[in-house]
């Protein structure tokens, strides 16, 4: 848009080799650094977080206020239907174990670990992202280097200068326009997709507590209203 | 005022289309990285930072030491009255606590909680502004990078490269002043008053907790009263 | 000096716009930053480093070991006289709490929250100079860029276009110089000076509470020389 | 790959006196910041990381199990022919300590202590690695700015200027070439599989205590099996 | 080495005032941000660095072992010789309180306060140098723009153009060098010098309690030796 707006031919903007060289350094780059395995995961899950909203804290409240109803009226053994109809393991898991009768302190345990490895797992995400989005500019600078070098060599037709010059200053472009329109907005973007997580899993390990330990369903909805509140910001809670 | 006392013409320094390239690719950026809620939310409580003071410490702690005052005399359910005339939320909740007789523990639990959490998405705000403040620059030179490939590409008439290169260059200087007059300020401005604001909780944290307890005013206000020596300096407290 | 040994007219580096670009955006930036009150009160103790020597932790133990002294001879009302005396309001209010039989825990409470409220205001110094140190070179670099855009826009007249450009580059030169001699060698200074301000609370704190817990002046004063040996270091202690 | 594409001649990429700045210049530098023998291992670890597979958390709890049932049947001595097999060091020496009776509190002190020296010794190499990641382009510049410096002196000659100018760029261009592609890759690689070796270690070490306390070999599954469900991630979990 | 590689003559990078720009603003930054006495203190324990080797572990837990072993044969008042001889003040008053009959609390106090003091010192020289590191490529830059602005300022004489932009330019080169051969890496240096010291202090603290509490001296020697296990790498350990 804004190479129109600027009155060039988009074409102009269209390099092969100079995308071959940013996509091609950033991606070696990235395969030295991590493991592939690793690389597809997380470029998966990046896609993902477009797609897919992340459940919303009161619909979680809601529904481990229902189960501590339930719990509350029929024994903890009543809400072993939930553990199947549940989609988020990390829940289905939890419940299992009060069924089963764990110990609080074991479950505790057990949910703060699981807690612990997944912010690793979706910081590992937005790191490699934000690895991404300083190789990109590198390889652009690169890229335009090997332009200029093979310029600066053959200076002999001076009207060839400008179109030579312009070439590998593309691949600067790329470089930056990649890092800025993609790795570094999605290493934000992951930073705050796990912190929404991380909450939503601890909304899930404050609840089960509460339901194994059987407090009463009303005071359990209140110490999780906590976390809307600071949600929703001071200003507008009171209204 | 830095361009006319540099003699040029303000016009020369207008420029649609670098301004939509900087203000578009920013803006991009930071969809890309933040949920549309959060930016518009961040943006509306940045500019109310600059209409509205924050309160002055010292005019929480007379209100703390008046409430205390009072509840001595007439017990806790006598500050039921103040629930209702409070305007923030976090003191109109810590009363409500309060009067209702919630023990002390639970009270700080959630009161600690609540300030986390304010924390939390307080600096929120400073690292969207941060970022914002990286991805300006960053679509400056995109932009400039935009005119010198398209001017290098066509050099044919020299007597334009001039005025051609000064509208390229017109878009890192967008980018340079978004950032460093707006952006980056905005995103320290946030820090010092998420300081300010975690410090207005802590006093209202200890005066409850205080209150609670059923202190005496006057104790609770010398304790109190080291975070207004802190505030004005460690020189001046004496005089 | 650089600059005639270089050969050239200092004359030649004196440009006002160019002044008021860079000195005057730093001061927007810094002013949008943060509050007027503490821009102030920050330059002013800034100055003060380096007029007034900060007083040392030898003077500080001898003093606390007279004071111990006195107190173990005629009981801690006998130190009331030295809190008139004190100049230091921390080491004041602390004599102040001993002589009027404090508990120590809270004696230590106080004390411990009077030093976090200093250090945080003594970081906001060297942070907001930190700053500066990040607006000015950002603003030679927009003065630069504004004086090129001029240039660039008229080159009719070839023999102009160097001294234009010399005047362009003055302007990223202060904006250098402002921050590299001045801004950053602040902040770093300030944060060197809180550091020894810090200790000194900490040795006042370590020995008023040996004060009120009546320890023998002889221990009080061998716990506090560690940390003499720390600051003239590992090596020369022993001599 | 990319020269070729962009139509020039790999030959006109090879400078030695460039080659000798950038890779002298690096490994002076780290040789003046870190201790010989240091750089060396690091090195050699470093490529054992490409060619030794890490070892399985899988396995590794396996392995885990199988002892654990061991032990339950034949006692804790019947272990001791796993200390003689086992390749890792660490879990050999748990093992050991275990058989001999050793306190579990005792075992759990050195083992902590252990991981907490393998940690810094895995971001010794990490740090190593991102200081010649900065070092690098740091000499590819300075080769740079001798390469101009000597062009810029004999201006004789004008058809002289391209080719040496190509020179002079042809180290910045090694510099950044080496950072982006070998060093800074290298430093966040080492990082990475610090974090698995730490997790590999916190499973043998978790592992290790359950069996000399004398926990079921099925709970000690249960509770190790976490380490791979955060691996894996949260949602393929529940398949 | 490079420069001749390169085919110029060394003089062509001798230019007094550029070293005068580069050093002296270097230094006027570094006597802002730093006192004088700390200055001098730094650089010369710098130097020392390089003369003088760290003492190895090895030989302190030997040490540790030997004094052990005198004391659980002759009792604590004849390792009292030992502390005449002991060259490392740490480990002589460690003794001295040892043999003192302080009590192994009081010890442990203040051998971590001691620790902590020494960090902080170590931290502050590798801090300098940081600093240094960076004032020098900005002062670098700015003798660059001085010389840069009086070219541009007389470009009557075309042929001297390239000699004053090639003196312009050694004083970024000066600049780079002394921070990426000097300052930076020194600072890396004194990051890891420190590091082995804390690691040091930290045996002599552990062997001191063991000494104290009676310990024997083989279960002693075996706690010291994880630390040797950890320098050596978890590979190398079981050869």
């Amino acid at each position: 848009m804004g190479t129109i707006l600027l009155g060039g031919s988009i074409m102009m903007f269209f390099n092969i080799p100079s995308i071959l060289i940013v996509v091609g350094g950033t991606i070696a780059s990235t395969m030295i650094a991590y493991p592939l395995a690793d690389i597809m995961s997380i470029f998966k899950s990046g896609m993902k977080v477009f797609i897919f909203k992340i459940e919303q804290p009161e619909d979680i409240i809601a529904n481990l206020v229902e189960i501590s109803n339930k719990a509350r009226k029929g024994g903890l053994l009543s809400i072993e239907g939930d553990i199947q109809t549940t989609p988020d393991p990390y829940l289905a898991q939890a419940l299992q174990m009060t069924v089963d009768g764990v110990k609080t302190g074991d479950i505790a345990a057990i949910m703060q670990k699981k807690m612990a490895l997944t912010k690793k797992k979706l910081d590992l995400g937005s790191d490699m992202f934000s690895s991404m989005g300083s190789y990109a500019p590198a390889f652009g600078m690169i890229g335009t280097l090997i332009g200029l070098v093979q310029m600066l060599a053959n200076l002999d037709d001076p009207s060839s200068i400008g179109p030579k010059m312009a070439v590998a200053m593309i691949t600067t472009f790329y470089g930056a326009v990649m890092a800025n329109l993609f790795f570094i907005p999605m290493a934000d973007k992951l930073t705050g997709r796990a912190d929404l997580e991380i909450t939503n899993m601890n909304i899930i390990f404050e609840g089960i507590i509460s339901i194994r330990e059987g407090e009463h369903p009303k005071l359990m909805e209140d110490k999780l209203k906590v976390y809307l509140a600071g949600g929703k910001g001071k200003e507008e809670e009171k209204k």
